[in-house]
């Protein structure tokens, strides 16, 4: 699309949303026609493949009938991820973040910087400049990508400890999620001299009050959900961040991530992937129940890309057997690594998966195993593939569109077919119009900078 | 979604139908609520990565932004394609179709019989009931699985013959497509008697100007578009079925499908693919013309399931240059018969892909060519994917869920996520209540079969 097309449609739009009947669309009776507060769900990686191989990875085989998933609920429509025609049509995470954060292509690897590597406002800071609180919640490390883009600018992913750094002038009311290796007792000082608490434990987060907070879980990313199930860290930062966020009147706008669908994607690891599907299934049901009760926000989830070409089916067999992925105890990759450790690996490695090998596959596996725990992990991979009968064609990403699904105040604005940036251009256009009035602004704006100028012309 | 669920879904969608506000939302101004013609095109095997594949080959490189395809304008929502139980969760094209043109789940291979082998009322059959004409216009032969389902019954998919004999039952009105091979003489005189023209050959077509008519234009399938690039044989087919049924002033319902699709992806080829994806583009905007003119018209566009697991990007690499298959002159297939024949393959092959060969792929392409012309067929389908990074899982189909695209009156019915059935339920849904009184019946219907209580109760 083009931008004066783009314009046109957010205009027509927006003259809708004056009128009574447009709000009642796809809105819970009495809602306000546009939202008070912003909560953005990004599936890293999760490609249209994901959210309907959870629906029969989910599937109750003691019922006819296939079961509807959240994602079947909130379904609206969908949206093209191709980056800055720089790089070609397949995005990575950050090209794709920067679309979602700022309505703006770029090449693949920018940090909410255009293909000239100029700073482009983000949702989070015009959320800020109106009073807004914002706040992250991820499975990977909060400087990763995807958070990245929403709260900062770099010319490169890459660069994490800057974009840590970074952090700091973000005024950012919630931070969750991983990446202790990238905050040093120095620059956690910093955070602290503004305020910040800082959780380095996750069993501490319960007793958070107030913002503002930073915590930080693991070294890098979170632990796979398949090797924790029952800690259901996503769905609990969630709601946590809706608490904090919420106590601001005047909004807010929240990103929540599930971040390791895409790593799992990448590692063509069904097992993995299905289990942090569930895992941002649930956070997402948070969001929802939050939605029941507060019609005045609204909830926008989609992917940035999908990640491994996942497939349901494979090699000319009309056959997917997901469910067996239930019965899977752990990631291949620590199945692998106690297998290794212990002598009766043979029975330990199928009561982890659930079945038990046939005599070709335990020969595979044996093999596998001689040459170490990767090898072995690998293995376990192509043997669930073969069972579940599930494909993969990269250990990239592909250029499939993505799904978008909404809930609350202007979801419909969000119905049909849009591009990554049109979901940002949208979203801005629903902030205030104007920075709340000095005496009920809870977290005053900056002083006018540059790139201020910039961002008043973005908004209509 | 449980029996119970949808039935109370629809009853809400009816009443809302009443509404005069909901006839506005996706319909032109003036249209009515109901639908007098409904068209329900079918991508076969066409799953979200063909639609967005196609977007990137027709981008014009010339220009910064990426092109919208009629896909991009038309898509409200997305499906659910799996089978009955009995048949796990991936599809075939008669599950599919028998789903779409029924609103009932079956086993695969079902040509509108539910999973104990008892007839299920069609869409066309119910249309046919109110004195709506019908007909369908396909790539394939026309008693191929999808317009058999719509059209009539049998218990597998593959007993070709007596699935055309039954078509001189259906009444249809308008039967374009391919298939000779199974209307044999004896059989094309019932037809005459019956009051039809046959064509043999498509420049018979332009001429006709009244129903009756079957027209085969091939022994089995057509031919594939690249083949014959200027042919647009699916366009000029939908439009001459639309001039003809709209004869009727009860109105009618049209399958028009883009059979040839599935037959690319089975064969992972990626020229042909997008080139039948361009063939049934272009018959989609023939019937977005026609609905321009004629606002009492739904048409609903969908796929019966995806085939080959298709990937835009592969191997780990962050790249798809599908604008190298805009060059590709010819079918793989067809390059390599023409190859074999000649002496001066090479030149003949670089001339016929667009783009020469290095010497590493020209051996690989000569080695393949004293195999024999399929080896070579499938040496030039690899090459053609590894320039253009393109990936496959399967030489079947897979379960990824389908797009769903409408415009016209109740077009807002097809909005978000629903199952295949329910697109059949909501159409059949949306037919006129009652037979029309003999005077104005066009097309009168059959005595009361003992089918037509079984179709009453599927009536609101
Ligand atoms: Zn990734
Ligand atoms: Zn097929």
């Amino acid at each position: 699309m083009k931008l004066s097309n783009f314009v046109s449609a957010t205009l027509v739009s927006l003259s809708l949303l004056s009128s009574a009947s447009y709000a009642n669309i796809g809105s819970p009776t009495d809602a306000p026609s546009r939202p008070k507060n912003i909560v953005i769900m990004v599936g890293d990686g999760m490609g249209p493949s994901y959210t309907a191989a959870y629906r029969y990875y989910q599937d109750n085989p003691s019922t006819q009938e296939v079961e509807q998933t959240v994602f079947d609920r909130l379904l609206v429509g969908s949206a093209s991820t191709y980056p800055a025609a720089v790089s070609g049509y397949v995005t990575d995470s950050a090209a794709a973040a920067t679309a979602l954060a700022t309505g703006v292509k770029s090449y693949n690897g920018a940090i909410s910087v255009d293909v000239d590597k100029r700073t482009i406002p983000t949702l989070m800071e015009l959320a800020k400049k109106r009073g807004m609180s914002t706040g992250v919640a991820v499975t990977a490390q909060i400087n990763h990508a995807t958070p990245a883009a929403f709260l900062s600018h770099n010319e490169s992913r890459r660069h994490y400890d800057a974009l840590a750094q970074s952090y700091l002038d973000t005024d950012a009311d919630v931070l969750l999620g991983g990446g202790q290796k990238y905050f040093p007792e120095t620059l956690l000082a910093k955070f602290a001299d503004k305020g910040y608490q800082y959780l380095s434990d996750f069993s501490q987060l319960a007793a958070v009050e107030q913002p503002k907070v930073i915590g930080l879980f693991a070294q890098v990313q979170l632990p796979w959900a398949i090797d924790e199930p029952d800690a259901q860290r996503l769905s609990t930062m969630t709601q946590k961040a809706l608490t904090l966020l919420s106590q601001n009147e005047q909004g807010f706008v929240l990103l929540v991530e599930g971040s390791l669908i895409d790593w799992a994607g990448h590692n063509n690891d069904i097992a993995t992937a299905m289990a942090e599907m569930h895992e941002f299934a649930n956070a997402i049901e948070v969001v929802e129940q939050y939605i029941r009760q507060n019609n005045d926000t609204l909830l926008v989830v989609t992917a940035d890309h999908d990640t491994g070409g996942l497939s349901i089916g494979a090699n000319g067999d009309y056959r997917w057997d997901g469910q067996l992925l239930k019965a899977v105890q752990a990631s291949p990759d620590a199945i692998a690594t106690s297998a290794i450790a212990v002598d009766d690996w043979q029975s330990h490695v199928a009561q982890q998966l659930g079945f038990t090998p046939t005599e070709d596959e335990a020969q595979q596996l044996s093999n596998a195993r001689m040459q170490g725990q990767k090898v072995l992990d690998g293995a376990i991979k192509t043997l669930i593939d073969s069972r579940t009968n599930t494909g993969w064609t990269s250990s990239g990403h592909t250029g499939v569109d993505v799904q978008v699904f909404a809930s609350g105040p202007a979801a419909s604005l969000f119905h049909g077919h849009q591009d990554n940036t049109d979901i940002a251009n949208k979203l801005i256009s629903l902030l205030p119009k104007k920075a709340p009035t000095a005496s009920n602004n809870s977290a005053p704006s900056k002083s006018a900078a540059p790139a201020k100028v910039e961002t008043e012309a973005l908004l209509p």
